[in-house]
């Protein structure tokens, strides 16, 4: 059905290891999908380079031409020199929220053949469904008298039924592919105009999937399960700043965010999905051509999922699968791992 | 010099197994203090039952008379009956908030004898400086259309350079106690306008401080360090809602939230000092006589060390490390840990 259909595809290195691994990723990609696809790349310079260079961040055309293309592969935005926030919030978060990515979708899975830095680590299989175009991330607020000792900074989260709604239904979606239990992660014993709003959004759908059972833990108590027993989560549904914090946490806990890819989802395919792993730039390894390539690599795999490609997609995980279980323990070099990982696809 | 002065304790036992472990608390101080203070204990009927009985949360009259107290010993608030949020922030939060206890200091240490979850967990012994009277915390914030799919639900972080400042100076003097580093955790990179303040605040309070290092973690990352670093931390300083979730990600990193307590602290004396452990009222295993009474006991300690009883705090800390590192891993009910700390202070 899909066969070689035409693809065009954005590509966003961005800044660090991210440049580092992306060209990885789009090997994969290639490979992959070589009988199913044809992907035309379209690059794009944005990052720290580039406005340190012009002082562009996110060009309004550069946006337009993104927004045409099918997906987006992204590498990691993030560099020292640039104060914090200015490349997060005009360049990624721009990007999530212009392109209504309202699901942002993070598988969480321990390899055979990576250390957990857990001592039972047991069996780690869980996906969480971050809300990706709300909450404390909208950037609403704003200080007053800044930089007196009157100053007074707030932060708005804003929360929709609309917003929650849509990632609410499409965690139960996906439970329903899984081991359907649904977990809502907030914090709705102190938030408690977004938290209730969550829970009851999340009973009303979820009572149209009687299949699936759901239950509920304070961010709190969530980060002592992903610690202490992480396989009671299937898919774990939350907002945008407690799907941040989760998913690093559980990066760590399936043997480092190396290992650990991220689609940015408009499910609705209004707009282009991006993929990205969800390390950041990591400034003090960048350059040293050790960066680990295959959280890249399976962000790559997703991009594949979404276009319909499961088999491609499927190709790349069991490649990745292979690689790690063999090889995943000896210290190799961003591209042997990639030379490695594509050889096996 | 302090020797046999009169404290009056409020002892707000709450709910669950608040109940249950707090009268150890309350033995434990009172052993270790004997022969230097004597304590007059006041206990306050609050929590579930007596809101599920007659509707009050936290009385006028209850809060002016423990507002003439030196010291608060709490147990735990929270009960599945009451809707989430009603006692929390009613009774809990409103303490803090009335209080003004704006230090909440919550250290994590790893006792010889308990096992920790992680691998290699290495010599862990860090404590975290938490705002406690501003942030996500303060309740503001509402909801429009309630129910209705064009609901909008609302969360204010509020943030000021004076609470701010006075949190910072907290961590910085505590630091010159201990190994001098001083981590601030936020999320600047999203959260510009409160994030901003937080570092420039740290940056100069760190210029009168010059033996102190001091460095920057976003919340993501943390979380991840925690898990595979914790050995970094010495003081992390941190928001209310970053330090509600690092200090339960720290707790069962250390082996379990039974072994951790909390201060939440007035620095100036302006107004008493609560005591807690940081766990809740866990409704799972409240009436069971099985709950851990040793975080509530060390929160006894952290008591008497703020009102300048130091040999008497470290003798109950001394007795809680011995029968850890002889007891630790062997089940025990409530009474058999308490009676065992107590036999050795
Ligand atoms: C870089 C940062 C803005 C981003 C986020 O907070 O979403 C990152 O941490 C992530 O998780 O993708
Ligand atoms: C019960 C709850 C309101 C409280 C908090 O969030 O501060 C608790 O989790 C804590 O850490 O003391």
């Amino acid at each position: 059905m899909n066969e070689h259909k035409q693809y065009t595809i954005a590509v966003i290195p961005g800044d660090g290891i991210g440049k580092e691994v992306t060209p990885w990723a789009q090997q994969a990609l290639e490979k992959a999908a070589a009988d199913v696809a044809a992907f035309n790349y379209v690059p794009f310079d944005l990052g720290a380079e580039r406005y340190l260079r012009d002082g562009e961040i996110l060009p309004d055309e550069d946006l337009e031409a993104i927004k045409k293309t099918d997906a987006i592969l992204l590498g990691a935005v993030g560099d020292p020199r640039v104060k914090a926030g200015v490349l997060e919030r005009g360049l990624l978060l721009k990007l999530r929220f212009a392109l209504d990515q309202y699901v942002n979708l993070r598988p969480s899975k321990l390899y055979q053949g990576v250390t957990s830095p857990l001592a039972e680590p047991g069996d780690i299989d869980f996906v969480v469904v971050r809300e990706g175009t709300e909450g404390l991330y909208c950037g609403a607020g704003g200080a007053i008298r800044k930089g007196t000792e009157h100053e007074v900074a707030t932060e708005v989260s804003i929360n929709t039924a609309y917003g929650v709604e849509r990632v609410v239904r499409y965690a139960f979606e996906l439970a329903m592919k899984r081991r359907k239990h649904v977990t809502l992660v907030h914090k709705k014993n102190v938030l408690v105009n977004a938290g209730d709003m969550w829970q009851r959004i999340v009973d009303k759908v979820g009572e149209e999937y009687p299949e699936v059972t759901h239950d509920y833990n304070h961010i709190d108590a969530a980060t002592i399960y992903l610690v202490n027993d992480p396989q009671r989560f299937d898919v774990i549904l939350t907002d945008n700043l407690f799907g941040d914090i989760l998913t690093d946490e559980a990066g760590a806990v399936v043997g480092g965010v190396g290992y650990s890819a991220s689609g940015c989802i408009n499910a609705i395919d209004e707009y282009p999905s991006m993929f990205e792993p969800i390390h950041g730039s990591a400034p003090d390894i960048a350059g040293k051509g050790i960066a680990n390539p295959t959280a890249a690599i399976l962000s790559a795999a997703m991009l594949l999922r979404h276009l319909g490609f499961d088999d491609a997609a499927a190709r790349i995980d069991a490649a990745v699968e292979a690689d790690i279980a063999e090889l995943g323990s000896t210290a190799r070099s961003t591209d042997e791992v990639g030379r490695d990982i594509l050889a096996r696809i």
